[in-house]
């Protein structure tokens, strides 16, 4: 199985520091997959222009392809001006309708109040959605507070990013199992 | 008053009929008023890296200092997976918290299918209202099947396009003399 | 002109409680107005069966018929399940389809925690809207712990209720002074 | 398996056409489950009072006991003023929080208009989740004229509705089987 972990952003240390949280952390007991990390700081995007994704070059075209190959996604995320990044749209935007048809996309955001919390209901989960991807419901939201000095300082986040793990694979592998069941009855 | 008409998207025709059409109406029936039209086409626009909306330059700064400057502000967008593009999210992203405090907010939306209408109450409106725009809010929803040869090809769009210009118009003018009765009340 | 306070659960005290410091605060300051309180609590509603508003009876028709006759109405609800009450959408699904067209509408919203204050934007807002109704953006989000003894005990939230009040107030008139120009205009 | 198909309004032809069309698919494809529909209409239902679900009587009572009873629910629903129904959302509101946890949920919505589409996305689901349930990401949306002569007159729609009922089961049978395995993993 692909996993591919996209951080949503271009600048800021918290989400980056999640992120190698569930690196590490699938790394260690699910050696078995491929795992990478996209980091959006990491490169120079180009806005959507309504190319077909296979069309970008360079950067845009590495992040979106990475993507597309990805059986399984962890979005990573922070809030701003309680809604997700111009950045991290502006992939969805670059990737064809459907994009995520039989890709499982587990969640974590990381905001400055507590008031931001339905952003994710409210304004990822439908795009995902529409996008066509299996979502898993329970996401991770984090707040500013729950790092110190570039560490996640709250025991129960770690528990529940843990968590997002587990469920987040076992979503992959029975839905990958259920993709299979549906061939072999259809004879595909 | 000052206004700006800001396009959304990179890249695409009818945003740029829809906000032409806006612009000629507001040129003929209000020319007491500075108006300009901002189009991101035009515009060579970094990502929001968190810095200060002053301490960009080039052609970043000239569309957020724009912006900030404007007393009302027409946003014309597309829609894309059933959002707003990361494009125009961007643009917020650029500004700080806050940063329609004061302004008034008309929005046009030009979208492929009518499922996506209610696109601009839950996931623009939110975002304009934390950002404490004054919103008009009736709203104007084409279709791409409003447009034919580069035209509006609908009368009752243009009527609701003309009628959003003047509902935009007085709802600033109406919210001005109500700042300026609340200064004169707290002798500010 | 004609204010309808409506709380929208058929229990609880502190809804209730809120309601009552915008009557008082309403009384005191704007005593040349009509204003009276509705509390679903005290009423014996029937769910919505389709019928035209003018057709319930009883207590069901008096609710209906006072928010009809209303220029101004203040909503006061708690959040249940992420979400606006059963019993407040039940008065919405009773009336008709725009039934806030010229109405100005303010909210105060009480909920346990504060993950729920999005819900308002994203649940609330998006049905006013859609019956037409000018809502004053800024609401008054209270939590369960700004009550004391049946007393608001929180002094920032004491002055927004009343900022709300003035702000709505003021909405409604000048929103009554642009539609006596409007029908001068068109000589209705 | 207990599958329990609920109707969200007390009027109304078309969701119950809909919701018939599911049960009887259900028996003829699924007949070694317990099914079962529980009709609002034919319920009198109380406005919930913040009691216990398992302190009411009567119809009340009835309802909630089976929904939180069963292991699967297919929600068929009308759409009203941009939202869920007041009947529905009552009945969310007699369930606990996180009623609906290791509950599969399928979505049908009958709208007047494809530009209500969004709103499951926007009003249900964001309430399904906050509830905990398992969702079916792919919903069926049903116009008025897809029904005729108390018919459903569209074949698509027949075709979406049966593939609703097959990805609910399927989805339910692998999250039972993920429960179990989780079960015996931390041996409970």
């Amino acid at each position: 199985m692909r996993i591919t972990l996209l951080i949503g952003s271009t600048f800021g240390q918290k989400t980056k520091i999640a992120a190698d949280h569930l690196l590490s952390d699938l790394k260690e007991k699910h050696p078995e997959h491929e795992i990478d990390l996209l980091d959006l700081a990491d490169y120079k995007m180009e806005f959507s222009d309504g190319r077909n994704f296979l069309d970008y070059s360079g950067d845009t075209g590495t992040v979106v392809r990475q993507l597309m190959e990805a059986d399984t996604i962890f979005l990573i995320t922070p809030i701003f001006q309680a809604s997700i990044p111009g950045s991290l749209k502006n992939v969805f935007d670059l990737l064809p309708v459907q994009a995520f048809r039989d890709k499982v996309v587990g969640i974590v955001a990381v905001a400055g109040s507590e008031k931001h919390y339905l952003t994710i209901e409210q304004q990822l989960k439908p795009i995902l959605a529409f996008m066509k991807a299996q979502i898993v419901q329970t996401y991770v939201f984090m707040l500013d507070t729950d790092f110190v000095a570039d560490k996640i300082a709250n025991d129960d986040i770690i528990f529940r990013l843990n968590r997002l793990v587990e469920e987040t694979i076992d979503t992959a592998r029975i839905y990958q199992e259920l993709q299979a069941e549906n061939d072999a009855k259809y004879d595909f």
